[in-house]
């Protein structure tokens, strides 16, 4: 042992087991030189009377050394450090020197690049008001219970290669789900699971869209789906939406001129206007696909969020003609961190589409997959839903109401029938970049209308997610808007007023 | 209560609390009708008493009821079934009957199809030669404890949008790994998390190649390599590989030839035939890489598997130039259903990835890559490599001498230095499909070297891993392949001897 002293320092409160302790501190002086290849290790029962613990928890400490190759036994003769030991250091190739970091400069050319839009609601805030959902009421405890289920009890084979369209179970449970709660005639064949919406939609951009294929896509929309959907070199065909939604007329106005791939829409609470696609126009869209034989893109990122009267089902439960390809996700039902979305559509296209989702990256997280299908098929998900619908509705109308008294004639609110934001019409003399910018410096985020437009043109219209924050949080988020928003409006001079914006539609049309 | 009997069957053996049991069997009767809207329920005593449990259990229930929305207390007259109820059944907005089915004809045209390399390593079955790690070593208790901890602790932070390049922990845990073992001069900055290779090389296809691009890759190589870099328009170009790995006069011809965009490479363990880059033809590729101003995308898939002498640091360690994107992932070293990879390159390529990886999939998994990195902070990850990998060694020497004495002459093995599977050269009479289905029907799946070229040309060779499967394991895998063996041996007669094939270069210059 030559002089190895016996002294494992060693603390039985500590959360790590005390064999793992002594097993740690042993292989941190073999590391560092103080026990070398070759020296012989004190019996277990010598060295746990040293530092007084029971023999079990020495061999146990063994044990573990011994599996990492630290020591090894040899039979009868005892145990000693081992001759090669693990992590042996690595060999340069050429006697070159370590460039003291990365160059950044002389290298190969890069490839034209692309700006994606970056939600200024990706801000981490003291009140961000994206519309995004509360995760303080994500069901945690059960999600934490599920995945550890999930990776014990199937930890071999979830933890492995599986289907690129995802675990059969959630499959199942989202199917499930899509046909008792959404009228979706569909089973597990018809799904495919995603990396949230915006995986969903770069798998259907590659699967579906070709260079200079026409997209047609609602104006003011949704920019990242309008930036993935184009990613293949599709053409976007920016779509007029007043207060029944995408406009028809304009939609096969358009359809007439030349042949259209696909038209990308938001029916139940359009994104970022929160109206609602009437039943004429839904009659009316499935017609034209049919009629000009292009796909429809159903986004139904907030279908469970409705608060007045029924919720109206998708586009995708009266297809009769394998045109709607769905798409949902689970990141507004539990949480956008998950990244869990789906399409479902007709076999062809989820055969078509399950390709390119296995190119682009492989196939899902099962574990969490498996686990978030235990937590539907025990209805966990649809009480979680429930529940936070009651309270979201509550902040929709206590935000409304706020708005109303706090910031009087400067905007013009009107309720939503569901979704987690208010989109709301701001007077023509507040400067709102301004006000969004000093609103910002105050803490609070928020989304303006113009990042949603395709056209240019202006979008006199402010998006206020109300559904992320408690009443009192709501409540000071407003004050600090109102205390903002003088400035915002005696700083400048009233602008001229816009002519005629794409949402005027909206007000023309309500 | 019209006769509503208080009967609600508990059962306090179940794993779900009274409170929940109790809420579950009113809810259910409010939602089959036992229990109408406006009715009166019991008062908490009164059904405690009839159900025989303690009143606050009673309220426990009733509060949770009344928070999803099924029950309402009005203060002072008691509490009643709600008069408006959660899930409103949605309405249909058209007068059509829902499909039987989504349709599969008689919609829009699909555009041309791709079918990526499904591997036969894809299939279950006993005895799965696929190399992959094996399963069963991960350490899924301390995964499912940090995963946990991750949503417990951080759980508003992780289950929200957050930074495409990867959780900053990750990023930083990750960065310092590289640089601590694998002499990369890096930092966080230099880093992007991905989902696993695919994710990673889909990210770099988007960001780096561009129609009509040359791309030149290992021949034999990895074919889903191949398909995803070539997926936006990259035209492929196969280099030979011999016992020296990549054959860089080749690459130089043709680089003299044509301006090559990129060189794909896996240089530690070549995949397939896990041979190592020759330290000469090392430093030739840097050279030509800064020469033709081209990227090397270097895939250290397996980089911890080395058993013999010190394993060779990445071609990204000696990247002065800042030409080589170096791509990594936890798959082989934790599980591959984790799906956690990553890019390291210079900070111009990685700000510009960022934005594909945006818009591919938005961001990563944050509660996983926050476990994860827990993970890698506290060593669990390098303690689970290194134990690992001595049972993988102990496996590869295993295996080698069963193949030997059971195969006889029918293989010809060479012992790899790393990796977690052998590459064999396969004696000329024996038919390699038809072994390999008769393997497969015995339950024994593994890779046959066709499945690896890029031009056509027959490769004589199987791959076998044996990182998978426990040593009793893989002697009744061996005792399969004898068994079919025989039978693709002396059922055909034996093919003309091939040409000179891909791999014949191999054997040549070894």
């Amino acid at each position: 042992m030559r002089g190895w002293d016996f002294s494992v320092p060693i603390d039985p409160q500590a959360g790590v087991p005390l064999f793992a302790q002594i097993s740690r501190v042993i292989a941190a002086d073999i590391r560092r030189g103080r026990l070398r290849p070759g020296d012989v290790m004190p019996g277990t029962r010598t060295l746990a009377r040293t530092i007084g613990v029971n023999r079990n928890t020495v061999i146990a400490a063994y044990d573990d050394l011994a599996a990492e190759g630290w020591i090894t036994a040899e039979n009868g003769r005892g145990t000693f450090v081992s001759r090669v030991l693990p992590d042996p250091r690595p060999r340069r190739f050429a006697a070159i020197t370590a460039p003291s970091a990365v160059a950044d400069t002389g290298a190969f050319d890069l490839a034209d690049g692309i700006v994606v839009d970056a939600c200024p609601s990706d801000v981490e805030a003291p009140y961000n008001l994206a519309g995004w959902p509360d995760l303080r009421l994500v069901p945690t405890r059960a999600l934490a219970r599920a995945w550890r289920r999930s990776i014990e009890r199937r930890g071999r084979h979830v933890l492995s290669y599986g289907p690129a369209g995802g675990h059969p179970r959630l499959r199942a449970a989202l199917a499930s789900m899509l046909s008792a709660a959404r009228g979706l005639a569909i089973d597990a064949s018809h799904l495919l699971v995603t990396r949230g919406t915006q995986g969903a939609l770069a798998v259907i951009a590659h699967g579906l869209m070709r260079t200079g294929d026409v997209v047609a896509i609602e104006n003011p929309g949704y920019s990242r789906a309008r930036q993935v959907l184009s990613m293949t070199g599709a053409c976007i065909v920016p779509i007029p939406v007043d207060a029944q939604g995408l406009s028809i007329d304009h939609l096969a106005a358009v359809a007439e001129e030349q042949p259209i791939r696909a038209v990308f829409v938001t029916p139940h609470h359009q994104f970022p206007t929160t109206v609602t696609l009437s039943t004429a126009r839904r009659v009316r869209l499935l017609e034209l696909a049919r009629q000009h034989r292009f796909a429809i893109i159903e986004d139904d990122y907030d279908h469970e969020f409705h608060y007045d009267g029924r919720p109206i089902l998708p586009l995708a439960s009266a297809d009769s003609s394998g045109n709607v390809v769905y798409v949902g996700s689970l990141s507004k039902t539990l949480a956008p961190g998950l990244r869990l979305g789906y399409i479902a559509a007709s076999r062809r296209v989820i055969a078509h589409l399950l390709e390119y989702r296995s190119l682009l990256d492989t196939q899902g997280d099962q574990v969490l997959e498996a686990a978030v299908a235990e937590l539907l098929e025990d209805g966990e998900v649809q009480r979680h839903v429930r529940k936070v619908r009651r309270i979201y509705h509550a902040r929709r109308d206590a935000m409304a109401a706020l708005l109303k008294s706090e910031l009087g004639d400067a905007v013009s609110v009107t309720l939503p029938v569901g979704g987690t934001a208010l989109w709301i019409r701001v007077a023509a003399d507040v400067d709102i970049q301004q006000w969004s910018r000093m609103a910002a410096a105050q803490g609070v985020i928020f989304d303006i209308g113009d990042r949603f437009s395709f056209d240019g043109r202006p979008v006199p219209y402010i998006r206020l997610g109300f559904a992320g924050l408690r009443e009192p949080e709501l409540a000071e988020a407003v004050q600090r808007l109102a205390a903002t928003l003088t400035a915002a409006r005696s700083r400048t001079s009233p602008p001229a007023l816009p002519e005629r914006t794409a949402v005027d539609d909206l007000t023309a049309a309500s």
